[in-house]
C-alpha cells in the first residue's frame, strides 16, 4: 500500500551520503529512453538504446525533453550526472524510490522529486510511483520507475503543437510535467470521494460489523494523499518565488492555475476527513442505538412474562391447603390478573415509549 | 449537494492548459446579456442579443456592466476573451464551474471568482453557482451559470442613482457584486442558525436514532459553508492590501465592511459548528442514559421476581417428606416470606437511588 | 441569549452600505444625552434634551464626553454623523447592534465597537449590549443600546477628579470606557467560574441525566465569551501599535494593562473549556460505571437464583418413576445443593470482585 | 488550588487603574525586608525594620539585593514606589497576586512577575505564590506573598562567593532569582510526572470507578502548570532580544539556558498531558471490557439455565394424558436430554470463544 | 524506558549555574578517548590513556576527531574544558544527560547535544543516549555516555577515505555525525512502524483487552520519537541558517538532505499517530460490536423461552378445575402453541435481521 513509503529507507543507513543504492520495488523491465526536441518551428522525436546518444541534445538550443522509464539502471544514472553536471545527492535521490517530494535549485538547473499516483486496473488499488525532473535553460530530465502513458499527452501536444508548449522554453515543460502529475491527484480524490459519498451511504442505511474497518482504511488513504500533495504545494509556492532565472514571467500564472489546484485537493481532502470522522460517530451511535433496541426487546419479554410466570409458579405449589384451588373460578381469575398485570406493563411501556 | 463541488474536475484532466470546456450542470437556457452603461449623470440599460452589440460601450469614459447570464456558450466567451485581452486561462477558470474561489490582478483588469451560495425554493436545499467578475477601469463583466435576481437590488440603485454607486468607479461597482454574494452567505447562515437551534432543542428534549444523521448533515453543510466563504475572505484581503491601481482609496472602506462580515461569517460558522460537535456529545450520553434506564427497569423487575419464583418453585416440588406443605398456615407463611423478599429488595433499590 | 446575535444581520441583506437600519431589540425608551465637559481645572456636567446642544462644545480646548443612551432614533445619529463628519458606514455599524467588534482609524477620529457584557437581575441570565465609541482629540462620543450604570465609576472619578482622569486627554477617556467594558468580563468570568466548580462537584459526586447538558450549556456561554473577548484583544491590540497621533505616548501603558487583563481573560476561558471538556469525560466514564454496577447486580441475582429454580423445576415433574422423590431426606438434601450451587457462585463472584 | 487564580480579581473592577488594593490571601504576618549589598570585594548582609534604612544602598555602586516578604503592607509598598520612581501600574500589580506573569521595561528599570510554584508540606498540594521583581543598574527589588526559602541557595552563593553571582551585575542577580523559580516547575513537574507513571499502573491494572476523577484531576495540575510556565517562555525570550541596557551580554547565555529549561517543562507537559488523554482511552476501554465479561457470564448461565428450566416446566404440567410421565426411563431419559441441550450450548459458547 | 528523560533534571535545582554534576544512569565503565586525525592526504589514528595526550593536535592544521565514551569522569571533562575554551554551562550540559536537544554557537566553536536512539538487543526495548558534539575550524569533540558502535561507519570511511569526508572540513565530520544519529532514527521508525502494522492486523482480525493497551504504549513511543526528532530539525535549520563561518557552503547541501530526512521521519511520525488514534477507535467499536453480539444470543434466547415457560408453568398449576388438562389432546395441544409462539419469535428475529 502507498502509505509505507518511508519504510525501507532504512537500506541507506550508514553508508556515504551519495552513494547510489537503487531503492524502491525490483523491476528488471528495461530502461527506456525516448528524446523529444523541440522549438516552434522544429520538432524531433527518438526513441535511444544508450543515453550517450542523447547528450548531443543538449547544446543545441532547442528545447530538448529526455525521458528515462526505469531508474535501477545505475550505470545510467552515472553517465547521466557526469554529462549533466549533477550533484551526487541528486543521484542518490533519483534512485532512492522513497524520498521525499522537494524542489532544489542549482542555479543553472532545478531538481523536482514528485510523487505520482495511479489507480491500478484490477482492484483499482492506489499506487504511488516516483518521478524526478531536472530542468535546465534549454533541457528537462525526467525519471520515472517504470514505463507509463501519464505523459502521454504532453507528447501528443508536442507533436501536434496543441497549445502553447512549442512556443515556450523548457520551463513550460517542466510545468507541464508537474500539472499532468497534480492531474493525477485529481483522479485519485475523485475516487476517494465517491468512496466516501458510498460509504456513508452504508453508514446511514445498514452499517456493518465491518463499516468502522472501511472508515479507518478510507481515513488512512486521504492522510496518504495529503502527505503526497502537501510537498507538492510547497514546490510549487517555491517555483513562485521567482528566485530563479531559469523560470520565466510568462510561465508564472500557469504555476499559479496548478498551485490553485493543489489547494482545492488539500482543502477536499480536509473536507472529506472531517467527514469520515464525522461518519465514525455516527456509526457508533448507530451501534449504540441498535444495542439499545436489543435491550429493549428483551426488558419487554422478560418483565412481562416473568411476574406472569411468578404468578403461575404460586399456583403450582403443592400446600395442602391454598383455598384459591378449590374456588370453581380459581382458573380464569388467575387468567384475568395474569392479563392484568401484562395490561399495566404494556401501558408502562407504552408510556416510556419503548413500544 | 453543495459539498460536492470538486468531483468533476477530472473531466479537464490531460488537456492543455486553457482549453475551453464547460465543466457543470448542464444547461439549455439562452445565454442572456444585459449591459448597464452610467455615470453619475446619464444612464442606460439595455439587453442585446449578440455579444459584439456590447463591445462599443468598453472605450466610453463611463462605467460599463456587462452581465452574461449562462456561460455554457463557449462560442461567447472565446470572443469577449479576445475583445478583452483575456488570458486562456481565465475563460477557462470561468466555464469550469468547479473552480476554487480566487482572485488574479492582470495589471488592467482583475479577475475573481466567486462561489454564490442560496436556497432553492422548495426544499429549501442549499445550491451553489459560480460568479465571476472581472473588472477593469471603466469596465465590469459578470458571469453567471443562470439567470438569477440575486443583483437585481444593485440594479435598482444604478437605475434609481440611490447610495453612491453611480458617482463612483467601475471597483465600487465590483464591489457591490462581491457584497451581494457575501449577503447571500448571511442567508445561508442565518438558515443554518434556525436549523441548529431546532436540532438542539430536539437533542435536549427528545432524540430520536435520526438525530445523529441530522447532526451529522448539518455539520457537513457547516463545512461546506466554511469552504466556500475562506477564499472570499482571501479575496478580499487581497483587494484591500491596496497594490492595484484599480482600487481606489474611497472604496477601502467599504471593503473592510464586508472584510468584517466575512469574518463574523466565520466566527459564526466556528462556534456553530463547536455546538453541532458538543450536541452529538449531548446525544450519545442521552442514548447511554436512555440504555441505563432500559437496564434498571429490567434489572428491578427481573430481580424481584426471580427469588419470588424461585421459592414458589421449591413449594412446587412433588417430595413425599416436605413438612411444610402440610401446615396449616404454610400458604399464608410463604406469601409473607415472599412480601418480605420483595421488599427488601425495594429497599435496596431505594438505596441505590433506582427508584 | 447572547450567542444569538449574527443571527438578525440579514435584515440588511440588499440595503446599499451606509443606510441607516436600526436593527436589535425593540426599545421605545427615550434617548438620554449626557455631556461632561473637562480639563485638570474645570468641569461641567449636563443632560441635554437635543443633540445641538452638545455640539458647541465641540470646539472648546477642553475634553468633552457625550454619552447616548439609546441608538433607535436614526434622526439624531443622521445628526451627530453630520456635525462630525462621521463615514456613514460608521453610523450604520453603530445602529446595527449585531456588529463584530471592531476598531477604524479615520485619521481625525478613531471609531470602537465593542460588546458589553453584564448578568441580569432575576435569572442572572448573560447578557450583550453593544457599546460605540468615537473619540478625537478632545471628544470622546459613546453609544449604547440602553440606559446602564456601567460607566458610573468613570463619571464618579471625572466628579471628584480622582486618579488620573482629569489631568488626562481624550485618548484616557476613552481607554477608561473600554476598561470599564473589559472589567465587565471579569465578573461574567468569575460567575462561569463558579458555575463550572459546582458543576464539576456534580459531576464527581451525584451526576444526573441533566448533567450533560449543564455541561454543553456552560461550555456555549464560554465559547460566547471568548467570541466577544478576542476581538477585543485585537482593538487593543490594534491601538497599542501606536499608529494613530490621538493616543499619546502615557496611555500606551494603560492599553498594555487592560491588554494584559483580555489575555488573563482569554487563558481563563481557554482552561475553564478544557475543564469542561474533561468533565463530560468524567461524566461519560460515570455513566458507564453506573451501568456497570447495574448489569452486576442483575448478573449475580440472575445467575444465582437460574440454576436453583431449575433444580426445584426438576422435583416439580410428574414423572411417575423419581426415585428422590420418596427418599425420606429428599427434601432436605435438595436444599443442601442449592446451598452448595449459590455458594459456589458467591465463591466466584467475589474472585471476580463483584462482591 | 492553583488553578484558581484568576477568580477574585473582580475586587477592583470599577477602580481607577493605579489604584493599590491588596488581593489574595489574607495574611497578618510581619512584612520582613532583608538587604544584601555586595560587589566582587565587599559584601553587606542586612535585615531592616523600615524601608527607609534601604534607600541609602540605591546610590552606591555596588548591586543592592532588597527582598521583601509580603507585600500586604501597601503604605510600605507606596514608599518603595516613591523612591524608586516605579509607575502607579507596577505597584497594583505587586499587591494583587492573581496578575498574569508578564514582564515591562521601563528603560531605567525591569518589572517582571513571575508564579513561584511549591508544594506544601502536609498532602503535598500545589500552591502558588507571586513573586515580583524590579531591577535597574545596580539594584534588584524583589517582592514576596511570604516568607520563604526559595532564594535561599542564592543568598548561600552570595555569601560564600561560590559560583559568578558575585563578579556580576544586578542582571545576573535578576536571572537568579528567575532561575530558582524555574527549577521549582522542575521539582513540581518531577511530582507530576510520578503522579501520571503511578496512575497508569493503576490504569492498566486494577482500574477503580474513582480513576477518571483522578485522570481528571492530574489534567487539570497539568493545566495549570502550563498556564503558569508558557508567560515565563514568554518573559525570558522577552529578555533576551536584548533590547534593554540593563541586561549584559555575558548573562544572554544563561537567559538562554533557562529559557532552554521552560521548553523542556512545556515539552514535558504536552507529553504527559497525551499520555493522560490516552490514559483515559484505556480506562474507558477496560470499562468496556468489564462491562463485556459481566454479560458474558449471565449471557453464559442464562442461556443453558432457561431452556432446561422450561423442559422441566414442561414436565411439571398437570395434563391427565402425558404419555412421557407414565414411561419407566422417563426421568432418566429427561436428564439425558437436558444434559445434551446444556452441552450444546458450551459447544456453542466454546465456539465463539466466550469460554 | 526513553519517555522518562526530563524527570531527575531536578538534582541540579538550586545548584549554580555552570555546576559540573553527572546526572543519568551510573556507568563506572573506564572512559575511552579516540583520537583521528587526517586530511586529504594524512590519517593517523589513536587510542589514547589521557585527555592530555590529545591536546597536541589541536593545533595542527588537520581535522582532529576526539571521541570520548564516557562522560561521568568530571575531571576529564574540566580538564577538556580548559583547554579548548569551552563555557562551564557547555560543560554542564554534556554531564547532564537529560539535556533537551540543541545548538550554541560560540564564535569560534559551534555545540551541540543531540539524542541517539537505539534498540537494545534483547527484548529491542528502545534506548536513549545523549551525544554531544563540538567543533571548531579544525577540530571535532564528541562526547558519548558509553562505548558504542554508532559511528563506526564513519571511522571506516576516514580510514578508507571512501566518500568525500577525508576531502572536507570539520564542519562536514560534524554533519557526518549527526548524520549518522538521524540514520537511527530511521531505523527506529522502521521498527515502530512494523510494530503500527502488526498491532492493525490485530486490532482488525482479533482484538483481545489487551490490544487498547498495545495502542498505547505503542502511541507513547511515537511521542517520544516525535520529542527527539524536533529539536533536531531545529538544530539542522539552525545550522542552514549559514550565519556561522565554520560551515562552509559546500557542507550545506548535504545538511539540506539530512534535514530533509528529518522531516520525513517527522512527517511518518504523525501518519503514525493518526493511524494510532483510527486503530483505537476502531478497537472501541469493536468491543462494541461484540458486546452486541453478546446481548442478541441472551435475547434471543431468554425471549423465546421465557413465554414458553410461562405456559408450561400454567398448566403446572394445580387447580382443581382446570378443563384444559382433562382434555385427551391437551398435552400435545401444547407443544402446539408452544411451538407455534417459538415461531413467531424467530419470524420477528429474522425480520429485525438478528438471525
Amino acid at each position: 500500500m502507498f502509505w509505507k513509503s518511508t519504510k525501507k529507507s532504512s537500506e541507506m543507513v550508514g553508508l556515504p551520503p551519495g552513494t547510489l543504492v537503487h531503492i524502491g520495488e525490483e523491476r528488471d523491465a528495461k530502461v527506456r529512453i525516448t528524446i523529444f526536441d523541440y522549438d516552434e518551428k522544429t520538432f524531433e522525436e527518438k526513441e535511444v538504446k544508450t543515453i550517450e546518444e542523447a547528450f548531443p541534445y543538449r547544446d543545441k538550443p532547442t528545447v530538448t525533453w529526455i525521458n528515462i522509464d526505469g531508474i535501477h539502471n545505475l550505470d545510467l544514472m552515472r553517465k547521466v550526472g557526469e554529462h549533466f553536471n549533477l550533484h551526487s545527492l541528486i543521484l542518490e535521490d533519483i534512485v532512492n524510490t522513497f524520498q521525499r517530494p522537494k524542489i532544489e535549485d542549482f542555479q543553472d538547473h532545478i531538481f523536482i522529486v514528485l510523487k505520482m499516483l495511479y489507480q491500478d486496473g484490477e482492484n483499482s488499488e492506489i499506487k504511488e510511483e516516483q518521478v524526478s525532473i531536472i530542468f535546465g535553460s534549454n533541457f528537462v530530465i525526467s525519471f520515472q520507475e517504470a514505463e507509463g502513458d501519464i505523459f502521454n499527452s504532453i507528447r501528443e501536444r508536442i507533436r501536434t503543437s496543441k497549445g502553447k508548449i512549442r512556443k515556450m522554453k523548457s520551463d513550460y515543460l517542466a510545468y507541464s510535467l508537474i500539472d499532468a502529475i497534480a492531474d493525477g491527484y485529481f483522479l485519485i480524490l475523485e475516487k476517494l470521494g465517491e468512496k466516501t459519498e458510498s460509504l456513508e451511504d452504508e453508514v446511514m442505511l445498514e452499517p456493518t460489523t465491518k463499516t468502522a474497518q472501511k472508515i479507518h482504511n478510507l481515513k488512512r488513504e486521504m492522510i496518504s494523499l495529503r502527505k503526497s500533495i502537501w510537498p507538492l504545494r510547497e514546490i510549487i509556492s517555491n517555483m513562485q518565488r521567482g528566485e530563479s532565472k531559469l523560470i520565466y514571467k510568462s510561465t508564472m500564472i500557469y504555476l499559479r492555475d496548478v498551485y490553485d489546484h493543489t489547494i482545492q485537493v488539500i482543502d477536499s481532502v480536509e473536507t472529506f476527513r472531517d467527514m469520515l470522522s464525522g461518519m465514525l460517530d455516527i456509526y457508533l451511535s448507530s451501534i449504540s442505538n441498535r444495542m439499545n433496541e436489543v435491550m429493549k426487546v428483551l426488558t419487554i419479554i422478560a418483565t412481562i412474562f416473568i411476574p406472569l410466570t411468578f404468578i403461575a409458579g404460586v399456583y403450582g405449589m403443592n400446600f395442602r391447603f391454598m383455598p384459591e384451588l378449590q374456588w370453581k373460578l380459581g382458573y380464569p381469575f388467575v387468567w384475568l390478573i395474569m392479563a392484568g398485570v401484562a395490561g399495566l406493563m404494556m401501558l408502562y411501556f407504552r408510556r416510556k415509549k419503548w413500544l
